[in-house]
Parts: C-alpha cells; sequence; structure tokens
C-alpha cells in the first residue's frame, strides 16, 4: 500500500500514473478525486458535503466525512484481499489526516510518500490546467504536509513526475 | 446495498445517477468503469487485463479477475462500514457473475435489480454516445440476464432513466 | 449544412453523433459546447461570459456574442469552403438566435432541424446525465424555439436519437 | 493570431491554457484535438481519416485531409472576423504543414511560437499523462519543427508552461 500526499496542482495524480507504469505487479489506484466521483451531485456544494470556495478554499461537512471513512476502509479492505493499492489524497487536516489512515489501515504496510511543489510553480500549473477556481494550489502547498510523517518525500518543482516515481518505486517493499 | 446489472449501454449508469438523486440518503456508486479506471493503462489491451475487440466483444484475464475480487471485497466493507453504496456491473459470466458478489456481499442486505433494454434500442444507444467501438450492446445485451434473480427489474426500452430509478428505490429498505 | 437547436437536455448531442454516423459522408460537427470548451476559464461566470445561474438561467454578456459572432463566421467558412458542417445550438433568443445564423449562413444550402423533448422528460434526463445544476432543461425547452422555422422537427420524448437522426438525414439534399 | 506547434506531450495545450490566462483580451483556442473531437468517430482508425498505430505513429488519410483544409478556412475567417485566435497543431510534415497554414492565414497577423521539449522528457509526461498508446512524445519530438520558420520559441524541458506563455504573450503585438 502506498498513501501518496500532497495539495491540489503538486503533481500527484502524474505521479501515480508513474507508479504504475513503472511498477512490476498491477497497482489499483484511488484518489480523492474518484470518491468525490462516487457521491451524489448533491453533495457538492452543500454544508453537509464539499464546498468549493471561489477563493480555492475547500470545506468539508458530516456526512463528506461519515463516507468518506467507510471508503477509507474499503480501500484498505482490498489491499487486505491481496490487491496492491495507491492511494493519492490531499492532507487538509495535516497530520490529522493521516492518523485517520494510520487507524484503518492498522496492519498493513504502507509506504507514505509525500509530494511537495512550490507554492508559485503549483499555482501557474493550476493556471495550465485550466480549472476555473484558483488558489487551491497555494492554499494547500503548506497546510497539508504540516506534522505528517513521510518514508519518502519527492519534489515536483524541479523533478518529472517520472523521475519522482521512480523515486517512490525505488521505496517499495517486495514481499 | 445495490446491485445493478445490465449490458453496455442499457441505460446503468443514468439510473444510478438519478438513484443518487431520488434515494433520502447519500449513496456512493461504484461500477465496473471507476475499476477500469484504477486499474494501469496497460491492463487494457493486454492478455491479462481486459481486452475490447474491435466487434464489441470483451475478454478479461486472470490478472483482472485478481484485481476485481480485492475490489468487490472493498466495495462490500464500505458497506459494512457503514455506507450506503450502489454497485453497477455487467454480469459477463451471468449467474456465475452474481456468485462471486453474492459471496463477497454476504451477511450484507442486497437489492439485487436488473436493468433490461431490447438490443436494437441499446444499439442505437450506443451509437448516440459515440463510442467508437461498435457492438458491445447487442452482444452483452441477453447473455448478462442468463440465469440471474433479481428483486427488481426495469427496462429502459420505452422507460425513462428517472422512472425506472424511481421503481428501484421504492424497494430499498430503510433500516 | 446543417442546424440542430433545442433546449438543455433535449438529446441534440446524440442525435448528431447519430447523424454523423447514419450519413454517407464525413460531417464535421460544432456547438455551443466546443465554443464554451475554447473560450478563455475566466469568460465563465463573468458578466462579460457566460453565467450559468445555480437555477439553471444562463446568461450571456457583451464579449461572449462578439466572440460567437466570429466563430459562427468561422463555421460558415468552413461550410463555404466545402466541408459539410452539423452546428448544434441552443437559440436563447429564439427567432432573433435564428436570423443572426441566417445573416451568417447566407448562400449556403441550410436544413434547419428543430429538436424538442417534453419539458419533465427532458428534467428527467438532465438529472441522469449528473450536471450539478438543475433547470437549464425546463428554462429551455419551449423558449428556444419561439418563432422558430424549421424544415424537419424531431421529438425525443418518446423517440429514439437514431430514429430522430434517420429522419433529419432524410432531408439532406445529396448534390 | 498565434499558431503554437509542438510535438505530442511538448506541453502545448498547457501554454494555450495560460496564453488565455495571461493575454489582456479574451481568445479563442482550437487545435487539431478539437478538429478530431468534430469528426465521425468512424474517421478514427479508417484509412481515409486518421489512423493512431500502436507504436504512437499518426498517419492521416484523404478524407481528412480534406476536412482540415476547410477547418483552417474556417479558423482564419474566425480571426478575420475579429476573433483572436490562438491554434495549436502538430505539424507532422514539417515546413509543409506550416506553408499550409500560411496559404489558408494569408493576409492576417500571424505570431508562429514553437514549442520544444526533450524527447526524453515528452516520452516521461506521455506516462503521466496516462496515454495508453506510448510513442507519440519520441516520434514527433523533432520531426514537426522541420524547416519551421518560428518567431519565438520556447522549450518546455525545464522551464513552466506559464513562463513559456509569458514569453509568447509578450510578443503579441497590441494593435
Amino acid at each position: 500500500m502506498i498513501v501518496v500526499n500532497g495539495g491540489s496542482s503538486s503533481g500527484k495524480s502524474g505521479i501515480v500514473r508513474c507508479l504504475q507504469a513503472v511498477l512490476p505487479d498491477p497497482w489499483l489506484a484511488f484518489g480523492v478525486d474518484s470518491l468525490i466521483e462516487a457521491m451524489p451531485a448533491s453533495m457538492q456544494a452543500s454544508d453537509a458535503g464539499i464546498e468549493f470556495a471561489p477563493d480555492g478554499g475547500v470545506s468539508v461537512g458530516p456526512e463528506f466525512m461519515a463516507l468518506q471513512t467507510a471508503w477509507m476502509e474499503g480501500v484498505a479492505a482490498m489491499a487486505r484481499a491481496g490487491a496492491r493499492v495507491i492511494v493519492d489524497d490531499v492532507f487538509l487536516g495535516g497530520v490529522a489526516s493521516q492518523q485517520r489512515w494510520q487507524k484503518v489501515l492498522a496492519g498493513l504496510d504502507v509506504l507514505w510518500a509525500g509530494v511537495r511543489c512550490e507554492s508559485a510553480v503549483a499555482a501557474g500549473r493550476e493556471i495550465a490546467r485550466g480549472d476555473r477556481v484558483q488558489g487551491m494550489a497555494v492554499s494547500q502547498a503548506e497546510v497539508v504536509h504540516q506534522g505528517v510523517f513521510y518514508d519518502v518525500e519527492v519534489d515536483t518543482t524541479h523533478t518529472e513526475s517520472l523521475v519522482c516515481a521512480r523515486n517512490i518505486a525505488g521505496r517499495v517493499r517486495r514481499p
């Protein structure tokens, strides 16, 4: 199990796809984007769900948290059932977010990978992606790493996704 | 837990989105499309993975089956952890596919929903969707229902997705 | 040249894809969605651009109109250069929108096709599509046809896209 | 009018979105991807249309060329009608592709921008994008620039899209 944490536009998704390409076995990849995709459309922009503010802020309500916890349990169960799983997440709560995962992943062999990117560079990539809402990259760049422990850290500011992925893959223990 | 089974272009996805809209609680929706999305790109068009033939045939290899089983365990775990979950699937193996799910979902309260659509109509909707590969709709229309047991069946040939979803939702037991 | 007009969720896109499949020659398809896609992200949700209100209302500013006019001239030029072109549009201004097109398409052989769908059915299909904003289907269902002239009209309420497309294709004059 | 030329995965699309963000006026953006999108699904993987070989090769047939020429005329007409237009293209024919554009754009004020990226880096980004077909990046990296004239050249190997876009934008003449 690999957990990849980083802010919006830090390059997590590209690194995850490269990890799937360079790792010798097939790995499943899930992430907060696929979770949001799985939720009812009405959970977006609702107080109980998830809200994206015009300034890039993200706030998450109690129903979102409850569904997320069950989803995390499910992802852990896939790993316990023998699947190799990569999860990418945005630890909006910093170390508290990591502790939620640690509790759910108890007993599993987890590689914690941090993806950093200089705030200004991430903001530029946010523009290049064409997202209508700007500001997430900057507001998340630092906060998601606060107090978080990593086995391996990469920085996409000056390093390509594929190289970052190879660094992470080199730390994966073959059973 | 709701399991929705039907062939390609039968209208499953639209029904699932309507179910999420009409059911009073928030339900998570997963399906075979999101599973394929989670797999490495190389698993598509590989003997061990999943292959889409030019005539619309779909063949699935041993590595795909292994990851799928772990994914099914994970989806079951989400439901056991308290999430309301809708799964849409294409029972390429007919009753054998259902039995795989039954084993994994043991102990859970499951509503089995079948989505039918006349083969010719599904083939037309396949064209309307603009899929490059034609033929899946016809080749799957009958085979996915062979020997399968349902709590509720709907037919999208002459009935709108929203009406079908209301029929299914009416059979969901509130705890 | 074929101009297809209808409200949101009336089934225009599916009909256009079916037209491309059933017409014997290759036709290019453009539409208001591809125009919005071509605009800067900032033109969405700006007073001068295009705004989608939470109730499904759509308002269009002067800069949007100016770019749209130039885009319409370009689409006409493609047809004059020999391409077969299908355009789908939402005549928010009713007959005034048609007159804008008539002016731009002067001298070209145009087939005007209207796509109708009962308001309640279109609203249901809007839910099935999973759009976050609801209400466009209902607010546009009638207004886009006001005063508009058609060579052929289809209604997707009870008729499949492919059948509607065949009706329209049957009216295309072969040179 | 700005014409941006570069190989697959060289970073053209990101640069175009950044150009739309940094240029003071609204610019429309079209490209070879939007042209393919506009074609019938059947034109893909057909001898007369466009074929993507498993090794990343791209071959283009006579019907594709004919529609493309008409599309180019249309894009030129949008610019003549007063729209600011950015086109991104892949000059598979090198200088011959540029000459096709020059003929069509006669009389318009055109800024020719070349986007380079080291072949190995582009290949890595192709993996990060998760494209199923690998090889386009490498096979196109050099050939698309052969004999082509530029007003401004950027290289995304070590330079961010936003910085490249600012370099290009700095060369745009304000009327």
